[in-house]
């Protein structure tokens, strides 16, 4: 059975703090007659940090889509090795166990994909699969967990290994005066994530069903507007609506598996933003502590896109993990709106029986 | 076991010429010191007509690359929804049956892809999975033969339906003056292809076994420079040589599956340029002949990037297929440089025993 192992995160070193982001607001978009409004839905958030790729200052300035992009690669090239080395070193592999890489991004575009670089400078064989996706925004983390499971799935031997590089702060558009725009610009932070997907052994959440579900007729509710600029961020104010519509697919997930969501050991639900989060708690009728690795990443990165489910996940390996057969879903939200969501049961990888015996005789 | 069956091809109305191209060049290009290596270069190609979304005019303006993606959208939307009818037809199949869809592109930029326009439009589930790839360049029609295969193996029931859309006249860079660019202003067409995998039944190949192959330190020999203006496509003059490393790639994964791959019954290969088919042809060291359907694409499409594969493939359904249990390979080669390949037998799909009966009745 597929594993998802602990994923290893990495936040930039440019620190943007909650206070900060009010007063830039204030500062930049004084005479902006909806203001108050979006300073409130800014403090709403609850983000008390977020992490940049470049100072502020430097954050705030639009050199041009071409430009932008170049940094994106540059510095997903100067980050992502790292990350990547650290969760095959927690999965127990190397590059020449990987089958599949799973690139997500929707804050850069490369062709070819940052794939084939790595498959290139980081040891990878050069008949590892390359699965690039830029169009499922937040919602990829869950996606890519999918993919790696389906992979898992069909070759039971595989191993595979999701890359979640964001940098949302590349998309930061000064022109855009919309209070979905201000309030994006007080939302997303940068960060990056990468977890091995073992086909057999490791310890984390074994994967045992997935799916998707896109709510009918939200496909401009959150989506790229592609201009000379780059991508223009496009949120729609009904977004904080939309776990009503989409608990039930949770729900039903859970159920087509036997067990009940509102019963389960863990939640890995993406952070998009604080509502989401607390909608998603009264609909699944389960406590707001169940969500607490999910609000911590929001509360100090921000909403990280792609990354966010692997934050949380990395936050619940931090914590100890669970029980060895503890049940858990998982879930990444996005444009579509889509939900890719899944099902499993944590796992303690096997230990060597030299291992058991020597525990034994410590105990 | 999962088939490939019959791909449903569509070209745009507006036709250039051979002789139009080169005049073109001729009257653009005058002083340009290399236009007589262009010319020949063009000639070689051997893609006697190319099929455009819009008129030669406009496709000679550039009106801004927000322009461009909003038109690529708009063609996608009016032109995608025929071919995916017509492959669920020939697949016997509605939307309804569909698992998953594979759209790849790398001519046009949406977030969120088309697959969630489709599922809100055409009738698929809320719950059809949506894999858009954007990053594989020509690659991404053997890639998305593969993904689909692979997940038709995890779910032996599921049914994937795979659309290639690509308008390449839309990254048309009138300021880009290259030998390549001018090559590949020559070179590629507008196409767009869809076909279903089903996991079980259905006509055409089924898919036995795939692979990917970058060859080593090629990244910038196929790519995108991101820039204001659009996606400037970047063609490196040793990308004709590809080949010689490649062959042994696709040797090795027919040799995997106990099969030779000089000796196969059918061979559906991206028709990237003549080079690319007259040189695998020499090193896999089989006749001219047994790449006809991907040449006939590349003469009266040009190079339709991540479509060809399947539309060589709908030229073998035109020509009557093959024999059940014929052997053949298929593969896709793209940026990276990437190889998506994969070997599969023709099959026929089980006849109802009514008309068995009926036909040896009427024998």
């Amino acid at each position: 059975m597929a594993t998802l192992c602990r994923p290893a995160v990495s936040v930039p070193e440019h620190v943007i703090t909650m206070e900060e982001t009010l007063d830039l607001a204030r500062s930049r978009h004084a005479d902006h007659p909806q203001l108050p409004l979006a300073l409130r839905l800014i403090e709403n958030t609850g983000v008390r940090t977020r992490h940049l790729v470049q100072p502020i200052e430097e954050t705030l300035k639009h050199p041009g889509f071409e430009e932008r992009n170049k940094l994106y690669q540059t510095e997903a090239k100067a980050r992502v090795p790292e990350v990547v080395r650290r969760a095959l070193d927690d999965a127990e592999l190397k590059p020449q166990d990987i089958d599949v890489i799973i690139y997500v991004s929707c804050t850069g575009f490369m062709m070819p994909s940052l794939t084939a670089w790595m498959i290139n400078t980081m040891g990878f064989h050069s008949d590892t699969r390359q699965i690039p996706i830029a169009q499922l925004g937040c919602a990829a983390g869950g996606a890519a967990i999918n993919r790696a499971h389906d992979f898992c799935t069909a070759y039971p031997d595989a191993n595979a290994l999701i890359v979640a590089c964001e940098f949302c702060s590349l998309c930061y558009q000064p022109t855009d005066l919309g209070v979905g725009s201000l309030l994006s610009n007080g939302l997303f932070g940068d960060g990056l994530a990468a977890a091995v997907v073992r086909g057999s052994g490791g310890t984390g959440v074994q994967l045992e069903r997935n799916g998707s579900y896109l709510i009918p007729e939200t496909e401009d509710w959150i989506a790229y507007d592609v201009r000379a600029t780059g991508f223009h961020f496009l949120l729609d104010k009904r977004v904080p609506t939309t776990m009503e519509p989409l608990a039930p697919a949770l729900k039903a997930l859970a159920t087509a598996h036997g067990w009940d969501a509102s019963d389960l050991d863990f939640y890995i639900i993406h952070a998009g933003g604080p509502r989401i989060l607390d909608d998603l708690c009264k609909f699944l009728r389960v406590p707001p502590e169940a969500f607490r690795f999910s609000r911590a990443t929001l509360t100090e990165y921000g909403n990280i896109a792609s990354a966010v489910v692997l934050d949380a996940l990395r936050r619940m390996f931090d914590d100890g993990g669970a029980d060895h057969g503890a049940r858990g879903l998982l879930a990444g939200f996005g444009p579509g709106i889509t939900a890719e969501m899944s099902v499993g049961s944590w796992t303690v990888a096997h230990r060597e029986p030299a291992m058991e015996a020597a525990a034994v005789r410590m105990a």
